[in-house]
């Protein structure tokens, strides 16, 4: 049940906004193990003056980013995490985007921290999610 | 001091925005005893296109998902928590929200991750958050 | 690579803006010595109705908010937030904004939960950041 957070330049078509969402939850998929019918992206879509960002910092050449946050459950290896980071660029450059403009920021929580429906914690009662290591 | 972000469909009127925000204010106060006036929520309406989520996951049926995410210090009891979404859901329930439609999730941190007002760290003086676990 | 979320009165000029998103940057800089060109900020401007705020809550006098959330690497320790959270006040003074609007929260994580471009993860290549704990 990762919630992933899109912010944007408004100049990006609806149609290729909808491109990476779908880039980045397929990501989410091919990393993780995330089912596919686990897709809940919130896009906002921001005036260029809105969104700040360096050109050069870490050696990459930043043209029109794409801000990604993804809120998930804590306790996946890091080779998950990396393999993430790489399959949301592959796939974003599908949709358009330049791997540069890529910007990825990841937000850990635990089961009991969501409810996706009806008041219930579903994750407290399934116990577990996918990709993580079994000692967490 | 929790601060809530709420992302809605835009197509939402404002009357019904306010009564959704007071719901999970509410909802706050009932179940783990923030004050009535720690009251700081952030509404974002979306065009419902860049507003995406699954119309069936975990068994839920969707149709015009409210994303209810909470920023709050760590150290609540898991039942505290699981209360809060039953509450939330039954306070949106009167603010005209279906309950398949409520989709919650809990980012934590600390007591010294907060300044709400020039510049200090209110909670740090003050030690303690309500409905934190003493051992906490 | 802090990332920060600003949310504000759409009442605010787009300058206005600006100067509040450097007053922030620069705070970074000086009380945790993030590079200046560790720059990355997300300002989404709101209808006032939209951006709920208790106005005396922690005896403290708000008349037009500025939310504003950091994610950043934990490990920092606890005398440079507080030292954050006065520099950022102090510089948001300079650009127009009132000490008693300045609501500020942190979110932490780890140095693997950060891709800033070409789907790399330069934290972890790095193995460090700026102002962290030694033992972290």
């Amino acid at each position: 049940m990762p919630i992933t957070r899109i912010d944007l330049s408004a100049t990006r078509s609806a149609a290729d906004r909808l491109a990476i969402a779908e880039g980045v939850r397929r990501a989410l998929q091919e990393a993780i193990g995330i089912p596919s019918d686990d897709r809940f992206l919130i896009i906002t879509p921001h005036d260029p003056a809105d969104l700040l960002f360096d050109r050069e910092y870490a050696g990459v050449r930043r043209e029109d980013i794409v801000y990604i946050q993804v809120i998930l459950v804590g306790g996946r290896p890091q080779e998950l995490k990396l393999d993430l980071y790489r399959r949301i660029v592959a796939n974003l450059t599908e949709a358009g985007v330049r791997p540069d403009d890529v910007y990825i920021v990841l937000t850990e929580n635990d089961l009991d921290d969501w409810s996706v429906g009806r008041g219930r914690a579903q994750l407290v009662d399934q116990g577990t999610v996918p990709g993580r290591r079994a000692e967490s």
